[in-house]
């Protein structure tokens, strides 16, 4: 189980560079997205959703990006699957975390 | 009292098309004030900060057109005074209704 693994501290360095390269793509992705569905609106109706689109994306990168080394695992394979994070960002990892984390793409990829 | 007032079918006819007419120029005002706030965002604070904006503007336009007959001297007062009517938009309106919104707007005016 992921929340048994140990994390060095040059772990710990690769994970949090990694961790918040995702989180400024993901940010930045949201951004641009609002961006152009907001130049798209034409009626009431398209301005109010742009509220729910705002607040459903909030929500799903805040608990996208739990920093808790018991979680970081499936945290990261969810990133690369949400294409927020590449692979090779994450090669100072050890390899049971990396092939954990492929174990749980592949789990993911199968549903 | 406004509440008193009796609104004759024409007069009903000029407070729904001017009530509707500041409906979409207050819609129309927030739309371009949304394009222009999220065409300048370039943070994830101030995007966050669109979502705040438009729950408020919701709220402010649901609260602000209130279109029944007791309140209906005092919403076109309101919409007056937010730029959002003009007066000239309620000369079919009888002269006990339209002394009444010159009221408010005074008495508002001198707060």
């Amino acid at each position: 189980m992921s929340f048994d693994l140990k994390w060095s501290p040059s772990e710990k360095k690769v994970a949090r560079r990694a961790f918040d390269a995702a989180l400024e793509v993901a940010l930045g992705k949201t951004m641009a997205e609002l961006k152009s569905k907001v130049s798209g609106v034409t009626t009431p109706a398209a301005m109010w959703d742009i509220e729910d689109y705002l607040r459903q994306q909030r929500l799903k990168i805040d608990r996208m990006f739990d920093y808790r080394y018991s979680q970081l695992i499936v945290v990261f394979a969810v990133l690369i699957r949400e294409g927020y994070l590449d692979e090779n960002q994450l090669s100072g990892l050890s390899e049971d975390k990396r092939n954990e984390i492929h174990r749980i793409l592949a789990w993911r990829a199968s549903e």
